[in-house]
This record gives structure tokens, C-alpha cells and sequence, in this order.
């Protein structure tokens, strides 16, 4: 058996190509004193990755070149000279783009297949699901009978932070970039509305008096939607996924209407609210199993 | 006696000019059942009235042209039929840009003149004082020994925000437009350094770790201050001084900086927070008689 990984082989400049990674096959890790050697069954790739590549000043380290890419991942113990792990258990960790990985076990999480899928851990009951809801609820706070719009209303985080909006009595209009996602967000999701940015005009198409924005993508859209807040308004902002590859920093939204209404907006970052995964995971579990909230699963293997 | 009024004559497009007004006299106003006929001692000339000259969507109705421009006043009552006043008495209102003004009363607030000069309560005892004291304390909320900066430091609600900064233990620096106005501010004043933020590049003269920026401008130094905050920033967007006159709305910061720190930027508009204003009240006036906030008054005769 051999450890397949790949590896950051060089920073990308604007959109990551294929040339930036490098598929390498070495042995598999010994496992070690104290170790724990698990296999990855599930690797989330998710926008956070592209920030990885860069040496620009994050809120993270970069990933290295010549080491494999990082991400998180659910995996199988195969083998462990850990007494909290045996051979069998399934984990969530961060073990990256690579088929095995060995530690000491800080930072796993051991999952109970018996509740819900493990992939979930990586999704709607892992770091996007807390994403939305602490992004939803703990930034955004919404009223019932709110209005709240979504970016990304098709995504990993969009889409639970709405349907979660849709839970608590808000009127909740997604943002998505094809026709096929906006009939997923309304027919399956069950927001109210789902505007496609990419063929609306957003000064028309987003409704006036939005008083949260959970946004994902920054750029035009986010201009767009702060001239339609409503006084009093919360922004939580969990990425900029439309400046990701950008080379230098393009100009933001006019702030204008951030003055007028005396809105807020407070940038968000999963790892800050960890304190918050035991209200969320017995929330969401709840919600999924009651099929409240709807999950889509994009696996390729 | 005549009321000699300055009527908004038109509306600016950009930078507004005499033309857009018009100087009129007009008898005084009669005094009528229970009212309050008034003569203005004192105009404030504010920031924020580019915008009541403006018809763009804003948190107050703008000025109606042909009338009095609006502006907040201290004034001596002169003929009163209401009982709450008498002749003599000393008031701040907003009876705009006109040398005499009557109405029933409402919205008036008597001074104690033994107290402060009365000129007073148009800038650090009044709603130049409140926006910063709010701004800076209950949006900023500056812990000891965090760096505070703040733009048009020289300025009205800057200069206050500033001092109250340095009474918190903070490291204040300012940002001026001139040399002239750096010297006060940290000659006068006592922040601990100014930039002249039209002679220094910004990116290396800014400190590195903001954690509140009293934000009175926008434009460039707001995009240059984002990316120095320290994680959790806040930041108190008092003003937009660099885009009242612009004829449409201009970009904004890069908003990477905010989502990186997990910062919070909020609008605060000072009407919000009359609340607030005993507090302040009793705060600032001490601080002034102490001796520990220090002011300049610009009066034009």
C-alpha cells in the first residue's frame, strides 16, 4: 500500500492550474509511539483552500510548498498505538489531500456512524454548517418576519444558513450563478425567492429593506446589497470568494449605506467560535434528521 | 429688525458653491400662541450637511429648497409666549441658517451658561462631543494599552474622540491634512503622534495592530487603515467626508482585511444615541473643566 498525496508544488498567481499540484506516491506512514495511521474516506474541498495557497497576510498559515495540500477530511483508523482510537474508528480531522495520514491523535474528533453519515461531518455537521450558523444567528441575529438574503445560496454554507433563516420566520432570498441552483434553493431548499446575479440586474432584483446579509462572495453583489439594507442591519461577512484569485486587492462596496442605515458588518472565521459546536451540532443534528434542513452532497470520487 | 436667512437655493452637484444660495431678508417671524421667537448666536457648520443638501437616500430628510439651510444653533430667546422659556434665556436648537426663528418650543434645551460657555454645546458638549464619545466608547470600545486612530483628527468629533482615547490608556494617533493641524494634535491635544496623511504613504506610516479606528473620511485611509487591524478590530464609521461630494458613488475599501481580522465596522448616526446623553454629558463636562479634554473653537463672526 502507498500513500497517495498531493502536494502544493507552487503558489498560484490568479486561478490555481493543475501545475500548482503535484500527485506524488511514498510509503505509507509508520505509525509510531503513541500514533494513530488513518485513511482518508472523505476530503472537503471548500473556497477557505484558496487563501491556503497564498503567503498573503490571512488569518492562517499558508499550506507549504512541497507538503501535501491541507483540508479537511474524514477517515478510517487503520491502525493506533493511541488508547482513545482503535482500528475501525471513524474521525474528522485535517489531514489533507492525501490518502493516509499518521499523528498523535490531537485534533481528531471520533464520529458515530450510527447517527448521521460521516461525510455529514464535513458538510452540514461540520465547519460550513457551524459557519452558517454562527454567521446566521450569532452575527446576523434575524427576527422573525426579517428579511434576509444569502450568497452562494447554492453552497455548503449558503445553503444551510438559509434554510436555518427560513426556520426562525424570515423571508429569505438566495443569491446563485445558474438557473439549475436557484430551482435547488427554492424548490428543494425552500427559500422564498433565489435571484441568479448572473443574468438579474441586482438593483432591481434585490428587494429593498434586507436586514441581514450573509455574504460569501464580497464583490458586486455586496455592493448591490448594501443599498438596499434596511437602518439597523447585520453583514455577517464569511468570505469573498469572488476576490480569492484575484492578483492585488480590488476596491470593496461603496460604504455609504453602511453609514445611513447604521448597519454592521463583522467579518466571521469558524475557528473563533468552536465554543459554539455543541449548540450547533445538537440544533443541526435535529434539524436534519427532522429533514428541516436539506443537504446536497457533491462527492466525487 | 430683519431675519436675515440663508435659503438652499439649489441643489449641489459636487462641491457646492455660493450659487446654491440665497441670501434673503425677511421680517421677523411673529411670536404666536405659545411660541418661542428666538435670535441665533451661534451656527454649527457640520459634515453632515452636504447631505441634507442632497435628495440621495439618507437617515434624515434633506433641506427643501427655498428654505432656510438646516444646521444646529445656540441661540438667546427673545419674546416668548411659551412658559418653559423667557426672554433672555439661553437654548440650543436647530433652527438652521437664519438670524431669528420661532416655533413652539419643541426641541429646544435650555443652558446653563454659568456652566460652559454656551458655544459650547454645539461642538464638545453637544452633538459633535456625543458622536465621538459614542463612537469611540460604546462602538470602539478601546481597552487600555490598544491602539486607537482616527481620522480628521484636527476635527471636531476626531480631536474628542482622541482625547477620550488617551483618558482610556490607549496609543492615539491622528491623521491630519496638515502639518499645522499635526502639531495641535499632538502638541495641543496630546495623541501620541499624527500623520499627514497628504505627505506620508500611508501603507508604512500607519502602525501595524489597529484595533479601533474612529473613522470620519473613508476613501483612501479607510482602505489603508483595513490593512493594518489587528484581529477583532473595531471600527466606528462616524463619516464619509471623502465621498459627500462625489456626483456617484465610488468603490470602497477592500473588504479582505475585515474578514481576515474578524473585525467589526459599524455606521453610527449620533441621533441613534440621545440615550446616551446624560452619560456624556456629565462625562464630558468634567473632562473639560478638568482640563482634560481640550478644544478649539472656529468662530467666524
Amino acid at each position: 500500500m502507498k500513500n497517495i498525496q498531493v502536494l502544493l508544488k507552487s503558489r498560484p498567481e490568479g486561478e490555481p492550474t493543475e501545475d500548482n499540484f503535484e500527485i506524488v506516491e511514498s510509503p505509507l506512514p509508520e505509525v509510531g509511539e503513541g500514533g494513530v495511521l488513518r485513511k482518508t474516506l472523505w476530503l472537503s474541498v471548500d473556497p477557505y483552500m484558496r487563501a491556503r495557497m497564498s503567503t498573503a497576510k490571512s488569518y492562517a498559515a499558508p499550506a507549504n510548498v512541497g507538503e501535501p495540500m491541507v483540508g479537511g477530511t474524514v477517515s478510517e483508523v487503520v491502525a493506533s498505538n493511541n488508547p482513545r482510537y482503535a482500528p475501525g474508528d471513524v474521525v474528522v480531522g485535517f489531514d489533507g489531500w492525501q490518502s493516509y495520514a499518521v499523528s498523535d491523535g490531537k485534533g481528531l474528533r471520533k464520529l458515530d456512524p450510527s447517527l448521521a453519515p460521516p461525510s455529514f461531518a464535513l458538510g452540514v455537521l461540520g465547519m460550513p454548517g457551524l459557519t452558517a450558523y454562527v454567521a446566521l444567528l450569532d452575527i446576523g441575529k434575524p427576527q422573525e418576519g426579517e428579511t434576509v438574503v444569502v450568497s452562494a445560496a447554492a453552497g455548503a454554507v449558503g445553503s444551510i444558513a438559509g434554510q436555518i433563516a427560513k426556520l426562525k420566520g424570515c423571508r429569505v432570498i438566495g443569491l446563485a450563478g445558474t438557473d439549475a441552483k436557484c430551482e435547488y434553493v427554492t424548490g428543494e431548499l425552500g427559500f422564498d425567492e433565489c435571484i441568479n446575479y448572473k443574468t438579474a440586474d441586482l438593483k432591481t432584483a434585490l428587494p429593498d429593506g434586507i436586514d441581514v446579509y450573509v455574504d460569501n462572495v464580497g464583490g458586486a453583489i455586496l455592493d448591490a446589497a448594501l443599498r438596499k439594507l434596511n437602518t439597523f442591519a447585520r453583514i455577517p461577512l464569511v468570505g469573498l470568494i469572488s476576490q480569492y484569485n484575484d492578483l492585488k486587492p480590488q476596491p470593496g462596496p461603496n460604504l455609504g449605506p453602511l453609514l445611513s442605515t447604521r448597519s454592521t458588518m463583522r467579518g466571521m472565521i469558524v475557528t473563533d467560535h468552536s465554543d459554539r459546536f455543541p449548540d450547533f451540532l445538537r440544533d443541526m443534528s435535529g434539524w436534519v434528521k427532522e429533514g428541516k434542513v436539506k443537504l446536497r452532497e457533491d462527492v466525487i470520487e
